[in-house]
């Protein structure tokens, strides 16, 4: 079997970013994971990253620490509270953080070059998302162009493909091929906005959507078995 | 008169950001100053920044930090030695530092949206520095593509300029605009590599250039006076 190539994931403590990995896995990449540290309302997603990615068994594991919250501008930096209640798809909610993807697909890109990868995943999705204008596939494509254009890599011929395995696929089908894939969500975390003791809110957009996904995948969330 | 827009300018402790700050000025922007800690070798950098800062009268000056030195991969971030010669314009420099624009330009964005500023300048330069991929005007439009395409106010209809007023101008040029702006070169620093006293070395691609630019626009480097 030849060496396996090198790619960086996006890796959060999500199902979704969780998913991704294990796609780039099954594509036989090796896992380079980037956790981005933007000064998130909740430490809980950290750990939960390095859970994961313990789990996957990846290559390596980066955190790196950008301070998105001194700027401010979203719920989920610590301004203001999380809605909850249904997620309402025709508005871009509260919990939207400034050009987050745009900065975490830079850094990675960063990285990428610096470790000859060429392919970075990250686990965007734009159904269920739909409010988030950094998940969309006009978006995705823009930022590969940009990593094209502003890469030594890149210039000399050897362009990035950001790889976005989620993008068209619904909650219930991100899980299906997660288990399918033999993964334990019960590692995974997808609250916004959980108690101190990291049980998930129940009522935040992430986890009516989480919940909603099981649901129409008939399948009982692990997490919340561990909970009750 | 009305009230000035507000710009990001993103503003290292150099020449050419200095410049670029006071021609937004001059254009009628107030300015909120962007110094990106991404673990240059010199904190000298930083220092210059605040000074500068000060000199323009910025409404406000956010230093914010990323550790890109952690993921390697330059000269400039401390792997390995800076080239000490004349600059090679056909090759790409070691001290290119992987994605540092597209990560600087994400961070302005993220800011920019926040605070409700549209424009965002950063002193690049295509002549000078040709050999880095990420100052050139292709790579600055994909860039604003993406940056309307991933923030909430670009797909508003409110998308974001990437101003680049130094791209086409000579390093004379740039130095003879901003003394025409009034500005004090005294207190820039362009060195990658000073002394610890602070002192340029006079020898690395960038005091080189600086030299140069003083010489063509035939005016003694007021930063060299000072020092002997």
């Amino acid at each position: 079997m030849s060496e396996a190539s090198k790619s960086v994931v996006l890796l959060s403590g999500g199902l979704d970013s969780y998913t991704a990995a294990a796609i780039a896995q099954n594509l036989g990449f090796d896992i380079y994971a980037l956790t981005i540290k933007y000064g998130q309302r909740h430490a809980h997603e950290i750990l939960t990253s390095r859970k994961v990615a313990e789990a996957l068994g990846v290559k390596a594991h980066r955190e790196l620490a950008v301070d998105l919250a001194s700027l401010g501008g979203s719920a989920l930096l610590g301004d203001g509270d999380v809605p909850k209640g249904s997620p309402d798809a025709a508005r871009i909610p509260v919990t939207y953080v400034p050009a987050r993807n745009t900065v975490m697909l830079s850094l990675a890109l960063a990285w990428a070059e610096v470790i000859g990868a060429y392919d970075i995943f990250i686990g965007v999705n734009a159904l269920d998302y739909s409010g988030y204008p950094d998940c969309r596939p006009e978006f995705i494509d823009a930022f590969e162009n940009t990593a094209r254009l502003g890469t030594k890599a890149g210039i000399e011929g050897r362009p990035f493909r950001i790889r976005v395995p989620l993008i068209a696929m619904t909650k219930a089908e991100i899980i299906r091929r997660g288990l399918s894939l033999g993964l334990d969500y019960g590692l995974t975390h997808s609250c916004y906005d959980p108690l101190p003791s990291g049980t998930p809110c129940g009522l935040c957009d992430s986890c009516v959507l989480r919940a909603r996904g099981f649901q129409e995948a008939g399948i009982e969330d692990p997490l919340l078995k561990q909970v009750s």
